[in-house]
């Protein structure tokens, strides 16, 4: 007997039929007499379509008032969820973020779950009911609601697993688990029975897309283990914890991130202090830079380049441009059509050959890298977005076989 | 400078263009210093588009989910009401049901409203801001939602403001105001300046549908100045309170209810107590009796007719068939043709000429009376169904010049 936390995505709940397969993927585990709490997203296109009807009355509507409009898509499917399984004759009751006492900060659309209240939640399941939680949602301390931003429900789950000591936090999703590179673009692609949070965490960073970034952080902090799968194949998934069994492969998965754009600044006055002052500016606009790349020009001028998000590129442009004279126009050059191909794996630091490997798959593609950057679990390139696919493909084949 | 709590039905804020119309009459009052409370109903169709979807997930789900579910139509209406008049430029504020303190039983579905806690609306009005409140929804003593069932929102309305004393209450709806008559039905029907809590009670339950009658109710309980008015024309409405002035006319309106079904029982045994026994088995069953007709029979055993909601009527005899052994076929008739008028007045019962004038009217169009009831307020007659609308012009136009 154990208490299981489980998290369904919206497009797992979409209709009737979804929901009376979830139903009865939750009153499996819990005829075998297990405490079952499950938190469920809006279902499939709800909030896009709660987002439209806000757009039309006032595009510049309140973060608080959003919030409060778009957190009627989780109590719409927790609804109609429970209503399935009374329907299958077990016992169920619905509770929204403020009842199942999601406590977060006041930073309306994307709040910080603070704390998880859990009395309620523990009433419910000493009487044996199965509990169905809003995910995305809570309240602030002035008891008004807040949400906690796109991908959200995640978190909510392993708040949830966290706050109650579940044995196990299970996220069902589209996927049956996390692969090695993205399975529709990579035919090689191999799914891991396990993954550490860390190398979950650069996966999910640079775009793999399947866990939301902030609820592997969370439960890398409170220890929760998770299991990704799907919601229709009901196959084992693959398993975040914190140290997984020794494996052959060192490389645990290919990331492709087309979301980003590179700013170069060419022939910068070599005076001290200067970097500092351009990214100090940037962070002023809470522009997010990644990889940086500074180099020593020949007549004792320098350039420095970096990558930031592609949303946040004209931002920059013009953020630097009105702050230093010598920015001309020759000399801040903004390319949008690049990529960043990462390999993430545990102990890759220690292996010095996997950069080098990582290059020749590149070479062997003749494609040209204009960045690097290393951590202890990631090599990221930058390269030409018309090379990804092609790049993704051979970087994974030399690795993952 | 007043309080003032304004209530929009669901046609009032069905689309963008209505909720800029609604935030339009909001704003007026508040830019003169006026402090105003809205409460407001689920959009258009909402409600009965969130019913089909249980409907078709589970046609027995759980009241409490229902309420659930349901809730989520006001929490839509409520921000988009207070996106619009954000975009208008005022100071707005959401609250649901639970954040504007309605606590009620725990009836799900059809919840009574205990109480009415004011400490956040109070401080919302006292930080200026314009509050829009989710009607027909509360929680009870466990946290749960509950709704207070159709044409709840009225009632909402008045409950809040009683507890804060506001000024007026305002109920906004898609006429202008309480009519002698169905305006639909009766050409020469007139607009009322004001009607007495007594009055608009017996309008309102006899199916003249402008004000849940839970609502008038709890007005007169509370000594609450109502006024019913159409939120497209702006013009002066009809207003509801404790005392009117006198004027020349006697008969406030004449109401049609095609709801009920008439049940006569023949020849019961002269037993004591055989009524008693009949109408105890009905009140067991929650079945309410309106009009009751007794006749002493020619051989020593009597008839009972009496009417009750239409809805109701196959239980009735139902019960009393199983309940009774003498009632045969042949001695229990269930007519559902019927139909019941009445004029409603307070100070009739001062008046004999009424009734007489009420007869005159139905003799001239020959139509034929079945049953007659009366009270202080108003006189009602049962007749054939197919003569109803005939009977209510030719009544209507022998008091209403």
């Amino acid at each position: 007997m154990a208490l299981i936390v489980k998290k369904f995505g919206g497009t797992s709940v979409k209709n009737a039929e979804r929901l009376f397969n979830v139903a009865d993927i939750i009153t499996s585990d819990y005829k075998k007499g297990n405490d079952v709490v499950v938190v469920v997203s809006a279902q499939g296109d709800t909030t896009d379509d709660l987002i439209e009807k806000a757009m039309e009355i006032n595009p510049k509507a309140s973060k608080r008032e959003m919030d409060v409009l778009l957190s009627s898509g989780e109590q719409i499917s927790v609804s109609l969820l429970a209503m399935a399984i009374e329907k299958l004759g077990y016992p169920v009751v619905s509770l929204l973020g403020w009842q199942a006492g999601f406590i977060t900060d006041s930073n309306h659309s994307n709040a910080k779950i603070k704390r998880v209240e859990t009395d309620r939640l523990q009433n419910e399941l000493d009487k044996k009911n199965i509990v169905i939680v809003a995910g995305f949602q809570g309240i602030n301390r002035y008891d008004d609601i807040s949400t906690l931003g796109r991908g959200g429900s995640d978190t909510s789950a392993v708040a949830l697993a966290a706050a109650l000591r579940a044995d196990c936090c299970q996220i069902y999703t589209d996927v049956d688990g996390v692969y090695t590179a993205d399975p529709r673009k990579v035919k090689s692609a191999k799914k891991l029975d396990e993954i550490t949070y860390d190398e979950m965490l650069e996966l999910a960073t640079l775009g793999a897309q399947v866990l939301h970034n902030r609820s592997v952080e969370m439960a890398k902090k409170y220890n929760v283990d998770l299991e990704v799968l799907s919601s229709l194949t009901r196959a084992r998934g693959t398993k975040v914890k914190e140290v997984v069994k020794m494996e052959k492969m060192l490389v645990k998965g290919v990331a492709k991130d087309i979301n980003c754009a590179r700013i170069s600044l060419l022939r910068l006055p070599d005076t001290p202090g200067i970097a500092f002052k351009i990214f100090s500016k940037l962070a002023q606009k809470k522009i997010n830079v990644d990889i940086i790349l500074q180099s020593v020009g020949r007549d004792g001028d320098k350039d420095i380049a970096f990558t930031i998000p592609k949303s946040e590129a004209e931002l920059a442009v013009e953020t630097l441009k009105n702050a230093f004279d010598f920015l001309s126009d020759d000399r801040i050059i903004c390319d949008e059509e690049v990529a960043k191909i990462s390999v993430v794996g545990a102990g890759m630091e220690t292996h010095p050959g996997v950069a080098a490997k990582m290059f020749e798959a590149l070479f062997e593609q003749n494609i040209n890298i204009q960045m690097i950057s290393t951590s202890e679990i990631k090599i990221s390139v930058l390269i030409d977005a018309a090379d990804a696919d092609r790049a993704m493909v051979a970087v994974h084949d030399k690795f993952i076989k």
